[in-house]
């Protein structure tokens, strides 16, 4: 199964000509599921390889517009160009997000009279009041979604945090489990764990037609982990006829934030093989970066060393960066972000890569152990 | 005065990478008027030759996203920006637009915890059954903005229709008077009409020196319009002494529609230097156009004719419509648009423009009769 993700925006604050605002798209076997949408992420969509019709399920690390405000536009979007896209997924969009996206959307799409030809749910996080300083927390006032739904909405779950592994279970499916965890920003913030399932390794066809045993029921009872018994009375167990486990793959996308809050995500997001982080500013302007409730990339790395990521994306850079290719003289060098991260991780064992609007980061199953 | 009109937006439905959804500005002496938001609207004003930081007033026709999603991003952004440019007006943002614009506002700010360093009001018109099809009335319980302002707005007004001039009175001040009207659209839309006073003319200072009068009090007072009398006893009236009036110039921007209800703004729009109206569909598509509370160029151009504007200007064109400088061949060619509004025109009087994004239309004052 292939998997990639594409940056759709990279900038802080504000979309701008050579930023745009938050927006990555995880895309598995041509399935689209979308972390944060930041004000112009439709046209940054319509920009890119992908396809609007193709989001299944929208994950909002937190309520700062430069996260959200694309949102309700990107919906009408993709139900605008559902009659001409007829592969186009009429099921439930799934939303999960920070309590009071439910009402964002209610209010928004009520008030611009917005139809859509799917139905949505909002799946709300609570959040804990130790994710930001009081200024940041919403009042009860504020994010009541009391009234009547949205008429393609459907009701989402209310989840609260799982205190005994710090964090929320979002959806579980057949090939994936997604959590989130607590971060610290100005407002509640979120990451995000996606975690697939391990897969059986392949059948060792040569040794299953040693033993006597022909393509069948017993060779998927035996790939789904089941022992099986032979006319001879020889026991098989799967561990002998397969070929080891295909570790599930493992991508860690983090909102904004100065820091992870608790030691379980990090145990939660360890191994990942690409963990996305924020650095808005250089280290150099750390004390402001943190005043805001962002990382460097020091931060960042050492996030990324605690819990022992593979690669480390960088990205929601502050404006002032300009990608290298439009940089001028005297500006601002992006690079430079990349090169503090990887002072952090000294011994080099983690690549460090720093997203650019449209880059696609592909995120292939791990070599196996010979 | 210099008067002109800068489109951000000139496409239909969503913003795409070759025409951004609805917005122009208006701008007199160094003052931006915005009219509509849609998403995206703050990217094409930093790619244009305005500063988001001169907008004091803010039009909205009508609720939908194409016109309103940028509204809470702009507003972060001119805030954010404040800072950066001194010249920043941080008076009070005034806002225009249907009853729901208040809610809207309030929650998208309220919900993504913005504050903003000037404060602003949002002065809601209140529509009338007869602007739209059942189904595009807004319910009482999704506009009713209780709960408490948001940090920086201060209270709007709440305004009626004046039943006797069919009309909204928005804004009086020295140099405008500013009113709405009602359109039929899918929902409630409105129409603008933006009213220079006219101005006294030039003194003819050459008269005035041969009837003993030196420059000081008494030019300001016949400049005002009032008389005096000379110490001969000789009476000066300001018509012997003031060059003709100079005519204030009229704009008139209306959302999108189908039509504009009842004649009476007809009368306030007669004479309009700049009219704006949408053309969304080619004349072929009438019935589309329509059905979906749009018009075509002869529907825009009827408007033009019936009150005698000097200038149609049309915009909010189908994204199928590129740009003719974007447009491949077998495409659809915007300019058939233009045609199909002077075909009915046909005398010719009137000028069409089709707008593009980042096209600026001047608004010189009326050559005045020699
Ligand atoms: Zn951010
Ligand atoms: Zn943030
Ligand atoms: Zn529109
Ligand atoms: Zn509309």
């Amino acid at each position: 199964m292939s998997m990639d993700m594409t940056f759709l925006g990279t900038g802080s604050a504000y979309p701008s000509p050579h930023r745009g605002a938050s927006a990555l798209v995880l895309r598995t076997d041509g399935e689209c599921w979308l972390f944060d949408c930041g004000e112009g992420t439709q046209t940054q969509l319509m920009k890119s390889q992908l396809r609007a019709g193709r989001i299944t399920k929208i994950f909002i690390s937190h309520l700062h517009g430069d996260h959200l405000f694309g949102l309700p536009g990107l919906l009408c979007t993709v139900s605008l160009n559902s009659n001409a896209d007829p592969q186009q997924n009429l099921n439930c969009v799934e939303l999960y997000g920070p309590r009071g996206l439910r009402k964002f959307l209610r209010v928004t799409l009520g008030l611009s009279g917005s139809q859509l030809l799917f139905p949505y749910a909002v799946h709300e996080l609570e959040p804990t009041t130790d994710q930001c300083p009081e200024e940041g927390q919403l009042s009860q006032e504020l994010t009541a979604d009391s009234g009547p739904l949205h008429p393609q909405e459907q009701p989402g779950r209310t989840i609260p945090l799982d205190v005994i592994s710090d964090s929320y279970l979002l959806l579980e499916d057949k090939k994936f489990i997604v959590k989130a965890f607590r971060l610290f920003h100005r407002i509640p913030s979120f990451g995000f764990c996606i975690q697939e399932h391990d897969r059986p390794g392949r059948l060792k066809t040569e040794l299953l037609k040693e033993l006597g045993l022909k393509p069948g029921p017993q060779y998927g009872r035996l790939k789904a982990g089941e022992s099986i018994v032979l006319e001879n009375g020889r026991l098989v167990l799967p561990s002998e006829v397969l070929e080891e486990t295909i570790p599930g793959r493992k991508v860690c996308i983090l909102g904004d934030c100065t820091s992870v809050l608790g030691k379980e995500p990090l145990r939660m997001c360890s191994g990942a093989d690409v963990l996305v982080h924020e650095a808005t500013l250089g280290n150099e302007h750390r004390e402001r970066a943190m005043e805001h409730g962002h990382s460097t990339p020091a931060m960042a790395a050492a996030v990324a060393r605690a819990c022992c990521a593979r690669r480390l994306v960088l990205y929601h850079f502050s404006q002032r960066y300009k990608p290298n290719s439009l940089q001028k003289d005297g500006e601002e060098d992006v690079s430079e972000l990349k090169r503090q991260a990887e002072e952090e991780l000294q011994d080099g064992r983690v690549e460090v890569i720093l997203a650019e609007d449209f880059m696609t980061v592909p995120i292939p199953l791990r070599r196996q152990k010979s």
